[in-house]
């Protein structure tokens, strides 16, 4: 999406020299660093450091790492060595193993001497596969924005409320639950969006960030204030990301996606997730019961990173120095740090996919999805 | 409470000099510092400046700014400076108001002469009734803790959920939602409490401070976390404060509050509320409809105050300089930052009063409190 008047990709390439060009998004929202990753421990340090987050966007920045390895070196053993380098870094990933085996299993069986051009088309369509399936999604969000501005009227914009960064910073491009929201943006609706900070890693500001430069209208506020706004009529429509979804219709997300889809129901909010099918796992159907629940490290909750207010200028190339970490809570204090919770299906209005809405029902998703359960069940 | 082996109050005087001592909460949970105030712009300051917080304990630092006063001088005039010094300090906090007047129509009407030590008497009255209140309401919410605790049995501790500081450092001592868990710790109760951060200003650090200093097992999480224990069965009983009640049980609180109780609601967890029957607000019904909900200023959530980590100690004399803010949205974004919200009385399970537990109907207050409603609405 853009930035100013620039429109820019989480990852990109040049068409000549094949560099790699990743945005170090460490230092979003304070300062736009953009950073070319060139040897192998380039790429594992942007994933393993979190230069680049977001499933999509882990799998795409992998796929170009086995894709430039290749150009110097289209070996069994550097495509190996580099399989196994980029693995590493986030073991747990799974769209990095998805990614990763794909080119492997794809550039594997080809002749060493068509390696290297077969891996930058291969890399150069995951990416521009993601880039189709969230504008598909946007399109099909579009729509329920566009009822509920109908219904609206002249009562002000669609006001909706999004949880963490499902933007198009943890994809290629356009987001998830983004998607929609630039869509309706680019299409001239009058939208409104209510940023949930969303502790412990305030990807708030990321959304903040991405719909500001974007130049759509929003509001960053703490996590706990989205109940009061929806009890006020200050909230039409809920979109939130997912980072997995059971048949049943049960929504994995960011911690505190499962507050606010209490509070979207009780006050006749739709509450809707946008999603890009693979991320059903249809081997799950309860999410509260199956799914485990990361426990990540309390220095996240302890600890919070950003510009010291101090400083009143940054100095673009040295970001670090304008940066710091605070302690907030008592040093003898335990901390808990959940990562994500589970929504149950019946608190969930629809899902938007790449293919359309669909209810939240193991019956509606296995009537949209027949290929798709079949293929991934076998 | 306790801090080590030493109990303290939040405010508290030499009983020979009347020398009156405050915790300078700002550094908290960082540095206990303790500070004398002795002219009347030191108790202004530490009103204003918050050095002190919360409604009791801004109201019992009034009344010892008006005791302190009146030693060196007890004329009308001076009564009449340091009631406005005071009251301009917050001039829409309630309880500074109610303890200011209370203290200047107790002493008008009396001889100069006499002033000097009905002063002092009051003050120390006020801030006793406040010790004594909060006993009370810890009294009667222990025994929900009791019976929880029965019902567990061998099957770990009492696992209580908290929000916001209604802790000792928000009262003259005891708190009002901590009460019960002080209590219960004391009584020999296995408890542990799950402190929520509360933001935009952490108040969940100072619960966990005060806990840990009293040696009560506890642990801090993002707000977002609670609605994920409470589906996994890690929580028995939630217990909060409020700020104001209406008479038919809806429940003003710090933002947030209200995710809370739907959650609670939606897992069958109790969902407990303490409060000081003054606080309960015979004039209002609908809590949602009828209650202002103060807008603060947006930089509570932009900027956030902590010790910095570069930092390894700190100097007690000097607690600014191991203290920082740092920024965290973009400078560009607006920010929202609703203060409170209101959960209506159908997701409460009960109100601990100082005069015992009651139901969050008007039909219930009405019975225990026949004299108050009849009072206040006079």
């Amino acid at each position: 999406m853009k930035v100013g008047n620039t429109h820019y990709r989480s990852i990109w390439h040049n068409d000549t020299t094949f560099q790699v060009s990743i945005i170090d998004q460490r230092w979003l929202p304070h300062v736009l660093e953009v950073v070319e990753l060139s040897t192998t421990e380039d790429f594992a340090t942007a994933i393993r450091e979190m230069w680049v987050r977001g499933a999509p966007l882990i799998g795409a920045t992998a796929s170009w790492g086995i894709a430039t390895a290749m150009q110097t070196d289209s070996s069994d053993a550097t495509l190996d060595a580099t399989w196994q380098a980029l693995h590493k870094t986030r073991p747990t990933a799974i769209n990095l193993r998805w990614a990763l085996d794909r080119m492997r299993d794809h550039l594997l069986p080809l002749p060493v001497a068509e390696r290297a051009a077969a891996a930058i088309a291969l890399a150069v369509f995951i990416a521009d596969e993601d880039v189709e399936i969230n504008r598909q999604i946007g399109l099909h969000g579009l729509e329920l924005i566009r009822a509920a501005a109908a219904r609206k009227g002249k009562r002000g914009p669609v006001n909706i409320l999004t949880h963490c960064n499902a933007g198009w910073l943890a994809t290629v491009d356009w987001g998830t639950a983004t998607s929609p929201i630039y869509h309706a943006a680019d299409a001239g609706i009058d939208v409104h969006v209510w940023v949930d900070e969303t502790r412990p890693r305030n990807q708030g500001a990321l959304t903040a960030w991405e719909l500001g430069s974007h130049g759509v209208p929003h509001t960053y506020i703490v996590d706990n204030a989205g109940g009061h706004l929806m009890q006020h009529g200050e909230v039409d429509l809920v979109i939130v990301g997912t980072d997995r979804t059971t048949r049943q219709g049960d929504v994995c997300n960011k911690i505190g996606t499962y507050l606010k889809a209490l509070s979207a129901f009780d006050n006749q909010v739709p509450f809707y997730v946008a999603l890009p099918s693979p991320t059903i796992d249809w081997a799950v159907s309860d999410g509260v019961q199956e799914i485990p629940i990361e426990e990540r490290d309390g220095g996240e909750v302890r600890r919070q990173l950003g510009r010291l207010s101090s400083t009143s200028t940054h100095d673009a190339d040295t970001p670090m120095e304008s940066m710091a970490h605070i302690t907030i809570t008592p040093d003898t204090t335990a901390v808990g740090n959940p990562a994500f919770d589970v929504t149950p299906a019946r608190l969930v209005s629809g899902l938007i996919t790449e293919r359309g809405l669909v209810n939240a029902s193991e019956a509606a998703l296995m009537a949209m999805f027949p290929d798709r359960q079949i293929a991934d069940s076998a």
